[in-house]
């Protein structure tokens, strides 16, 4: 079936409003423009980031909109001035798309291309939407939108992968694994024969633990409030698993308590500012290094004591584990 | 005179309570106990951290205390079991100790040595104190109290300098110029080509202009809201200076502008919640660090949206400026 330049009607998983569940919906998709790709979408995973999303805890989210940022797929078609990929690519759509010209992009420290900033990629660089359903408009999502089976995405937020990846485990690239596993290595560069703390153990937090693991940490603490999370934890590389809810103290003296004076490197999973105030508290005087992994909702404010800081912590943060 | 294991008269500054004046009293200086040595001191700078102490801005400072941390002088006698040092020696007293066994020492990234946290070094490490007048027990200071002729100091917080050094100038390494020097080289680690921001142009703010400077920083803007500070700033290297006091809008948005998207590097020199919040919103997203060299007072707190780190941003902090 030729499709090239032509609008594909598809299925999609649709948001049509903060709260609501998604529906399944017949959409359109519009061919894609200069320097855009349209991919057919082969997997996708579900993060707690489409969550947030949906219940309206992101900044600057416009509805209708198409979730899904943890996809992998094939390139259909192409736009005009595209010259690196062409129809039959795997590819992985990046929620942090990597433009190359930017100051962050020509910074060996981040891959926090300026791009990502503009409307939470609600829409194409044009300002404009290429999905529309029932005769509205539909708002793309960090243009990855890898709920539909098929998206629209620039080429800057584009990964071709090697031929022979399983789309179904290739997926996992777009988001989860080198969120976490970055972090550990990218961010926090986890140093051989260190002590780690994992607050959260979904998938973030089990790809940190791996991170950690195989930085060669030597102690792993992974902690939830779901001991359910514990045994896969252990399988990934936790050395140790505690359940705050079992302490009547605060889990970073708990943290302190175990390991003397605190952890070389912690990291948040999870999005809560509560967290990350422990996960900062539990790392050692003088050279602990704590890592936000987990969105905050919006307007959401941490209130702490400088002297944390002042006293030789560090404190971070890491979007898509600093994956360039 | 022989005065080894005699108590010395002499004079000092004394702080008798919060807030005071300090006056000039005959003291009493014990000799050293085991891993002591007593030092005249010759030469004295005076730092905004006393004057902190003196007005009740710092924890766990007890009262009468005689202040001083920024000093320099010759060993006069040493106690027992002291074999690195001998009368004689030129030294700097040293406001954080270095024991060299605790798991801080013991860690390549910091000079926070734990026993820097023992009550402020209010006492010796015995718990008792060298200095009396009028009856009185007196207090140490930060295991320093440079502003007296005599002060009695633990040798895990002494350093010999050379013998031809000038204790008048030496003096500053007490704490000065390796607090904002070695904030910007050991704790931020400037880069060459590097934009950064000095938050208060005392000698703190100063010697953190140099450290920028000798690391090749390109651009160096100084920031106070007293313009008679800006000469000796460009003397030392600053390339720009601003005073919030000129602008109606923040001056961390003033940055950004004057930079595109801020800077790689501030520096809070200050101790103002307020001046640390600037510090941090005026980096470069995706890998700006900021670095808190400024001592809060206590039980400040900063409320900050994690998402400033979350994007990629770097909070940390430095006291005397991670020298060991």
């Amino acid at each position: 079936m030729a499709t090239a330049g032509k609008v594909i009607k598809c299925r999609a998983a649709v948001a049509w409003s903060v709260g609501q569940p998604l529906t399944i919906e017949e959409v359109e998709v519009q061919p894609p423009k200069s320097h855009e790709v349209r991919i057919k979408i082969v997997s996708s995973g579900i993060c707690r980031t489409d969550d947030h999303a949906l219940h309206g805890d992101m900044k600057n989210i416009n509805f209708p909109v198409i979730l899904g940022h943890e996809g992998a797929g094939i390139v259909e078609s192409v736009g005009e001035q595209v010259t690196e990929l062409k129809p039959g690519d795997k590819v992985i759509p990046l929620c942090i798309p990597q433009c190359g010209k930017c100051s962050s992009c020509l910074s060996p420290h981040t891959n926090c291309c300026l791009k990502t900033q503009s409307e939470a990629q609600n829409v194409m660089p044009d300002k404009t939407t290429r999905f529309s359903c029932k005769g509205k408009a539909v708002y793309h999502f960090l243009w990855t939108s890898t709920f539909s089976e098929y998206t629209v995405v620039p080429t800057d937020a584009v990964a071709k992968i090697d031929d022979r990846a399983p789309l179904d485990k290739a997926c996992l690239f777009g988001c989860g694994f080198p969120t976490g596993y970055g972090a550990a290595v990218n961010t926090a560069k986890v140093e051989p024969g260190s002590t780690c703390a994992i607050f959260g153990l979904g998938a973030i937090g089990l790809s940190t633990i791996i991170g950690c693991k195989s930085s060669g940490a030597s102690r792993i603490i992974a902690i939830d409030i779901n001991s359910n999370k514990f045994e896969k934890a252990m399988f990934f590389g936790a050395t140790e698993c505690i359940n705050p809810k079992d302490y009547c103290k605060p889990i970073e003296d708990v943290i302190i308590e175990m390991t003397g004076h605190g952890v070389n490197y912690s990291f948040e999973c999870i999005g809560s500012t509560d967290v990350m105030k422990s996960a900062l508290e539990c790392t050692h005087i003088g050279y602990g290094t704590s890592v936000i992994i987990g969105g905050a909702p919006p307007n959401a404010h941490i209130t702490f004591d400088p002297y944390l800081l002042f006293t030789g912590r560090t404190w971070k943060g890491s979007i898509f584990g600093g994956t360039r």
